[in-house]
């Protein structure tokens, strides 16, 4: 009889010592879970191969999935036909939900047969494993750039605050990042969590992708820093501008400028810094 | 004539705008710098191949490279015998200080070739790029087990207030990681920094391979979060026990209870959370 697959939670429970120096606190306490995910890529007339493995927290696969693909430029608005967990009867068990296939309705929008040879595995906190090169890995597959309005320094400066509240992973956990997109408003569209920042930020765009919504956006909102692999999804996906709460780093000032990309670092209630699209630039 | 190579620093000026709701303050920022290094290996008999690029900050490049070697099993103590900044005549004046050469005096101690077909990239954020499949990417080579004494929690929670006083690049950019290695008494032995978070960590194992020192130590203390990835380093380093300021994941605690090594995160002057190596395991 075939072994029941078990599916992995967003949290996993775990035995702990809290040590204060006055007291020893044995008690249970929840850690985010990090398990492998291997996405495969299948269109009609072309098997279903592996294009990428990424660490990262299970939940919302599928959204992880169809996001990735779209930042790398493989996938686009109506082009995913389905996406589904794999049941090869060569995977163990406990690796069943660990593999998700995306089904494109036609051929992906670019080559991603590199990739496949390659057979790049990322960790949780990687963003552009897989790249052949330096050069591969600075370029950008840029989306339609946004043409509607972004927030202003005032909206921008309550968004990772309007966020904080939607982030139940990190309540339980304390070690996960999140990502959302809003409107210029400030009004929250979509929140993901995830062990990776660039994990998150996929999550958020192929929710849009798959509920057949513009997967840009005016702002994406990223809850640590924004490195540079963080404004290339940005770019890729066509959003107007993003808003770190930690610091930017010099390559991805210069790639946020490049793109046409409003960004925003240290952001908090009372205080933001803007680094490009400002009348200094 | 030969354009005169730039060599990058680890931080970078910018102009930046800091909006405050009752004020725009235009003044320079400093950022820190994030650029691609390409480590390439040689040894008797064997051209220099490229097994890795990582974004890095630059600065210590040399121990970058030598510590990347050590934790990937391909170098250890003793066999390296030279570090150098290549010199093609193919690299571009700005690329030149951002490829790295290590010559090994005899052939690495497991095989890089795969690693070199793949030809992958790897972000700041990275620390498993270039893995051949999950399996691998889990795999630890683990070094000799640290027999030595590890800190005691008293000593723990004082690790990463002693290595926060050694962060310049963080006191300028405020966007930096940083790892340092103790010994048992919390004697600081050396600290470093970079964006990204296991490149702080190869740059300590480097640091004291190409000093001749053990690359292994009593503790090992990480700025951020302690991913699967970290976990990986400091057993195949030989490291006792690992202290993150924040977060573990369910794998890094997984890995660390395997792979014999005390782990502890959310640690702070007052208080600590011990993972592994606790009699309540």
């Amino acid at each position: 009889m075939r072994e029941l697959a078990r599916r992995p939670g967003p949290s996993t429970r775990t035995r702990v010592e809290e040590l204060t120096g006055e007291a020893v606190r044995r008690h249970e306490d929840r850690l985010a879970t990090e398990e492998p995910l291997e996405i495969r890529l299948a269109w009609p007339g072309s098997p279903a191969r592996r294009v990428w493995v990424t660490m990262r927290t299970p939940g919302h696969d599928f959204e992880l999935a169809a996001g990735w693909l779209l930042h790398e430029g493989l996938a686009g608005p109506g082009l995913v036909a389905g996406v589904a967990y794999c049941t090869d009867v060569d995977l163990s068990p406990d690796q069943e939900f660990n593999v998700v296939t995306v089904t494109l309705s036609g051929p992906p929008l670019s080559d991603p047969g590199h990739r496949h040879d390659a057979r790049s595995t990322g960790s949780s906190a990687c963003g552009v494993c897989g790249k052949d090169s330096v050069a591969e890995a600075l370029s950008v597959t840029a989306g339609a750039r946004w043409a509607g309005p972004v927030p202003d320094p005032d909206v921008v400066r309550r968004l990772p605050g309007l966020m904080r509240g939607r982030q139940p992973l990190f309540d339980r956990t304390g070690g996960v990042h999140a990502a959302g997109l809003f409107t210029a408003d400030g009004e929250l569209l979509v929140v993901r969590e995830d062990v990776g920042r660039h994990n998150a930020v996929d999550k958020v765009a192929g929710a849009r992708l798959l509920a057949g919504d513009p997967p840009a956006g005016a702002c994406l909102v990223v809850s640590g820093r924004a490195g540079f692999e963080l404004v290339q999804k940005a770019i890729s996906a066509g959003v107007g501008s993003l808003v770190a709460v930690g610091a930017p780093t010099s390559l991805s000032v210069d790639l946020a400028r490049r793109g046409g990309l409003v960004l925003y670092g240290f952001t908090r209630e009372g205080r933001t810094v803007r680094y490009t699209g400002d009348p200094t630039g």
